[in-house]
């Protein structure tokens, strides 16, 4: 008999209540054991009065510590006091399975850390792709793979508002709100819009991708708040799309690592993942690149993770976990190889905008006025030999002309 | 230590190899373990007097079973002689890792058996998907989900012919010569082409994601061999492409499970799968619908996945492996849900035949002959509750008209 605590009880707790129940017999057939969930941490036991569960909950974190708990589920999100709660947890000796990236990201290395000194294991399938097995794969199924790189979309809210913009070309304002009615988004959706969200299960899964630690506060991070419906325009006329896109990628002996609305080819493997749906590539010098794909929030899929991490620590109880104390990665933020960018440079004086592209650039395609219709924009495909020149490039063309903006965005064309 | 013993040293062997030498290091930071490949079965060891490892080359198996072995691989492929001696292996108590999908589709219930009661692990991540993790994705990451079904191109070759045939227009012989040619496709492409190779895969995900054995006898088998430039010309002209498709799938109280030619949408995850790539999607009642892509064959690939095993055997050797001794399902071969399928009636009576289908079924999407220009046929986009009322008015069909073949292709429009 497995003794589980669960510390919250909101969408993701009570799918894993659920799950946990409904699997009682098979289970039971196939790994010969029985899960009993014997204590769930609420913060307001008025709210769940009517909750089958109503025996189970307490609003004492010290029942929780208090009882004879084998495994401890986390299911509070947010950074305090999960992690106090969590860190007491594995110092107790209690294997501990979480969803929550902002934690992992956040403190990961030191929880691991603690979990292995105390015989213990930390797992947080969850915490990057949702139901996507993802971790498990990279830590486990291609163990015998150096990764080469990452290229993912992480984040099913910003990925749904950019599907909404392209396919029905609503306003970046109207996608947004579209997917807070529908629960998609949340009332403040900052941590999704600006990309942090995607930046921490990017850390997360670089660092054990590249067995490195990525610390997410090292990762380029530019959201989607920046995107317009002529971004849309550009992008289609050359048949892309727009993705919110996390990269990891080895560069000489750094990692590169964003977080940046890329252009991407409308049928590429990522260009065609739509709305909530999370993709990740993987990049294998063995396995060649293999993709993975659901949905990446949401009671169940989030739920099937944890469950998946409690029967593996049931089955392997006496192992090491997963090891994450690695040496800080050096975090590039600049893309090293030659590539494809779009400009967009907002200016009055669009012939010393045009002349000033073409000199700097030798290969630019610049997209005439007629086309979109900005008065006040040149934009141009450049390609520039790394991103550094790039830079360099754009900060010379700021100078020789008038201009307000320069507004850039990379364009991945395999 | 770990002492590894391979049988076999070709493609797949010999990527094995490099996989262990090249891990070496890596492995001994992370799982504080050495691997050490101890003696290698060839048939002919003239053949492989050039190799780094002659000093381990044997013809004879005794040499595999006196040495002082951890984990047999198995390498060579077919189902004998690989079944004796995996069978031997095991009953030694060595645990065995096989890439060997006829091996497994044939005789894996009796093996795991045997495994189990000698305390060792069989494993066989490579057998389908090459180097795509789906059985321990299966297994242990989507243990907390009932599986709804299976739909999945699980044949690289196949795919291969397919995706020339509609994107180069090739015949099915041009496109099975290049598959040839490029080494896709072995001299004789019987097991391909035929949907067997496809099938064998079939069962094993079915017996592992339903838990019931689905025997490969009991699957309906398609192959591509009928297929030809016209089939193509009708589905693109619906937006739709051609693939080989697996399908397992829970109908009331039996599973449906076949490999077929199916047309799916052009723009959908498995229409969009080309050339010698594989795509699994599994549809979890929790998790919704995950889906992994990847090479599936090849040398590297294949050894990633073998890799993986032996790692996770050395990791967990003292754990019980998959279980595999279900009961014997009851396969359906009848697809029960109602579903569009398209039909060509070869005829010289075009009007009878038209009159006919339409009087049959009340959805007819008759596509007239000056579309594709064939003067002997009558094709139809029809649809029906079910498969055996399809086959019923096929029947009557043939039996109103006088017609020579009605060839029908289902369409998946989901």
């Amino acid at each position: 008999m497995t003794c589980i605590a669960m510390l919250g009880y909101g969408t993701v707790g009570s799918g894993v209540a659920e799950l946990i129940l409904k699997n009682k017999n098979r289970l039971r057939k196939n790994i010969k054991d029985e899960l009993i969930l014997s204590n769930v941490l609420v913060r307001n036991l008025e709210k769940h009065k009517e909750s089958d569960n109503i025996n189970i909950l307490t609003k004492d974190i010290e029942d929780i510590f208090r009882g004879n708990v084998d495994i401890v589920v986390e299911a509070m999100g947010g950074v305090n006091p999960a992690y106090e709660y969590v860190k007491r947890a594995l110092q107790l000796k209690k294997h501990v399975v979480t969803a929550n990236k902002d934690l992992i990201a956040e403190h990961g290395g030191e929880l691991l850390d603690i979990a292995n000194k105390n015989g213990v294991v930390l797992r947080f399938e969850a915490s990057v792709g949702g139901g996507i097995p993802i971790l498990k794969s990279l830590s486990e199924c291609l163990v015998g793979n150096n990764i080469k790189g990452i290229k993912a979309i992480l984040n099913g809210t910003t990925n749904f508002i950019l599907s909404k913009m392209s396919k029905e070309n609503m306003s970046y304002e109207e996608a947004l709100k579209l997917a807070q009615d529908m629960g998609f988004a949340e009332a403040n959706p900052e941590s999704d819009v600006m990309g942090y969200d995607a930046a921490r299960k990017l850390s997360i899964l670089s660092t054990m991708a590249f067995e490195e630690k990525v610390n997410w506060k090292n990762i380029k991070i530019n959201g989607i708040t920046d995107i317009d419906t002529v971004d849309f325009q550009y992008a289609q006329g050359e048949g892309f799309e727009i993705k919110l896109l996390a990269i990891g990628e080895y560069q000489d002996n750094s990692i590169y690592a964003s977080v940046s609305p890329v252009m991407v080819r409308k049928n590429s493997t990522l260009g065609r993942i739509e709305n909530e749906y999370n993709a990740i590539l993987i990049d294998g010098d063995a396995v060649g690149d293999v993709v993975f794909t659901g949905k990446g929030a949401g009671m169940f899929p989030t739920a099937s993770a944890v469950f998946s991490d409690i029967v593996d620590i049931i089955q392997n109880k006496k192992e090491k976990g997963i090891l994450f104390d690695y040496n800080e990665a050096s975090v590039d933020t600049l893309w090293r190889k030659e590539n494809k960018w779009l400009l967009r440079v907002n200016t009055r004086n669009r012939v010393d905008a045009m002349a000033g592209l073409s000199e700097l650039f030798p290969y630019c395609k610049i997209i005439t006025k007629g086309m979109y219709g900005l008065e006040d924009e040149v934009a141009a495909f450049v390609k520039s030999e790394n991103e550094a020149v790039l830079d360099r490039n754009i900060e010379t063309l700021r100078e020789k002309i008038d201009c307000n903006n320069i507004k850039k965005m990379m364009m991945l064309e395999d």
